[in-house]
């Protein structure tokens, strides 16, 4: 049993803690399996949100990365980070922005996948003489954006883009389905059609002369079961560095590999209703109830000592600044087993929505007596 | 039809817009309700989190507050407000802060339920001579917290205080429960049964010997139905400012009092689905589905028009910067209605977890050119 460090029992309840040993081995892990199947990771840096923690993950200022937004695409670049996926359908009212990040030399692509984001870019390149680096956003398996792989959009607008004030630098799908996946034949499955639509999209627009260089695919579950990568320039994943419990319970890692949790104080009990009440409410975990419909239902979180072993009860209920963990009746564990003051790690269904609700994440290094303090770059 | 200011259909989004007639109107109805009942509301300042929003329910820097962190405290007091109650049990490591503020000369009320709580408190008051001023938590429906009005722990707990570095200057009792009521009829027994509890617990509190003067109940369900307020000193509610989906399902307003929506942008479609998607994914509306299980499922939330009208479909997906209004089959709306750079206002499930996904808030005045913008106090 590691001993704990003095900050980790009196920091100020609740706050966010990142172990950064299973940081470190989640990227490791994700780096080298994609690396051997010959291709690379465009980390998507939203989870975080944090240049302290990009560094982990970029080893240059060129290495390709992914953002949610255009604040973040604006915070990485002020870190010198120059090679920028906005994975986000443009909406014109953005284009300045993007611009004047592209002005201060950062490579910053877009995406898009309707004619009228297409005239919007085109028109705005042409006012302002730039030239846009677009992905094309391609549909592998119906989740959300995109287009097919075999339509007739997806030639129409590679040429509508393509030296227009643009070019098609890419083609970008992502198999959001895969996280729905119950056996690991089903995410080889997503991960080769994810690959395939890619590459038949690609096939369709070289054949009409336009080069598109990258093919970039990637989902987390994915990224971690693809057999092959044939011609896959890049994969992208963004929850892999933290994990959660809904990535545990679609079987791309364990339980010990979660690299985030949030620390809690007991307020108080409810001896007759077996309640114990921590400060950590939906305003530290997050309203994500994302494993309820999945295998195993940890409520809005899985409860730990604080040395990370998990305890087999969960935070059954949240209100804004109380969590309720509701011990099993004829269980172990009673109410005196958790006094008020002591505290406890709470593992997160998902790990990006409870990294939203903090501004600050502590992080736990081994071989530190302090934590060192990452921020969140927030807002859009 | 109010034109648009230029503001709003500028703005990046997604934002965060507050109707400042309407919340004014919502301070007004409760406040004018609750003194003609001969009582006086105590806002829950939680669900904005703002000093500027403060101001409209705070007339005095000494009219009583609620707040869910200290973070809330500190930052209210900072602005001159003296009276706050910290309605959350107190975690035995946080009174330092709370000496603190005392020590600035703010009336920080805390709250406890366990004789555990009362120790830490006397012995900290012991070794800093100090008064702690303290609330008794008490359950007046089984739904989170405190004793029961009735129990033997709640005079212990009045007499291990009253006296010993601590004085019991009140009862609280809220009715979580009345979240759930869906007659009219079940919010009145609500309120009446909060009454009750606080009223049983106060006679016998006083009974013993310990004034407790101040009698507090509250929640914005039985606030706005409670039929007396006999003998209750103050009446608490937080989300009434801005109402939201979830407390119209309940009963507690219309549709047209909800002061606080989401602005954002088309970004696409699907057109073989009927799908449009916008930029507000959860980090803008947050993950919160409140209303699955109420009456109507708004999904993550209504859609408006951008004066506001409902147009009758929801934001049914959200993922972290995407959001997907599904149109019905054989509505009357199709994605060609939606236009990618159009916008749309999305009204919120529930506010306090809407907003807490915003560092600052829009806020729209009726005569004014520019919106106000009002910040959040962030963090705990």
């Amino acid at each position: 049993m590691k001993s704990l460090p003095e900050w980790l029992t009196q920091l100020e309840t609740p706050f966010l803690l990142i172990d950064e040993a299973r940081y470190q081995r989640n990227i490791d892990r994700l780096y080298q399996r994609v690396a051997q199947l010959g291709s690379q990771v465009r980390p998507h840096l939203k989870t975080l949100r944090s240049v302290e923690a990009a560094a982990y993950l970029l080893p240059q200022a060129d290495h390709p990365a992914t953002v949610s937004t255009l604040a973040e695409a604006e915070g990485f670049a002020a870190a010198g980070y120059r090679n920028l996926l906005y994975a986000v359908g443009i909406a014109p009212h953005k284009l300045p922005r993007v611009a004047q990040l592209m002005r201060q030399g950062v490579q910053l692509h877009i995406l898009l996948d309707t004619p009228e984001q297409a005239l919007a870019v085109t028109e705005f390149a042409r006012q302002q003489q730039l030239t846009f680096s677009v992905f094309i956003e391609i549909d592998c398996d119906g989740h959300r954006g995109g287009i097919p792989p075999d339509s007739e959009t997806l030639l129409q607008l590679a040429q509508q883009l393509e030296g227009q004030g643009a070019t098609v630098t890419g083609l970008m799908a992502h198999a959001g389905e895969s996280y729905n996946c119950r056996s690991e034949e089903a995410i080889r499955a997503a991960a080769r059609a994810e690959c395939d639509a890619i590459r038949l999209a690609a096939q369709r627009v070289r054949a009409a002369g336009i080069a598109c260089p990258i093919l970039s695919v990637g989902a987390t579950p994915t990224a971690h079961y693809a057999a092959e990568l044939e011609s896959i320039s890049e994969v992208r994943a963004g929850v892999f560095t933290m994990f959660d419990l809904v990535m545990h319970n679609v079987g791309v890692c364990q339980k010990q590999d979660i690299a985030l949790s949030v620390v809690t104080t007991v307020i108080g009990h409810n001896t007759a209703k077996n309640w114990v009440f921590v400060d950590a409410g939906w305003m530290a975990m997050s309203r994500d109830r994302g494993t309820a419909a999945g295998p195993v239902d940890y409520g809005y979180g899985l409860v730990c000592d604080m040395q990370g072993a998990p305890l087999d009860v969960c935070l059954s209920t949240t209100n804004q600044e109380h969590g309720i963990i509701s011990l099993p009746e004829n269980g172990t564990l009673t109410p005196a087993d958790f006094p008020v003051g002591s505290r406890l790690r709470i593992l997160p269904n998902h790990a990006c929505a409870t990294a939203a609700m903090h501004q600050h994440y502590q992080v736990w290094q081994a071989e530190s007596e302090q934590p060192r303090v990452w921020s969140r770059i927030m807002g859009w």
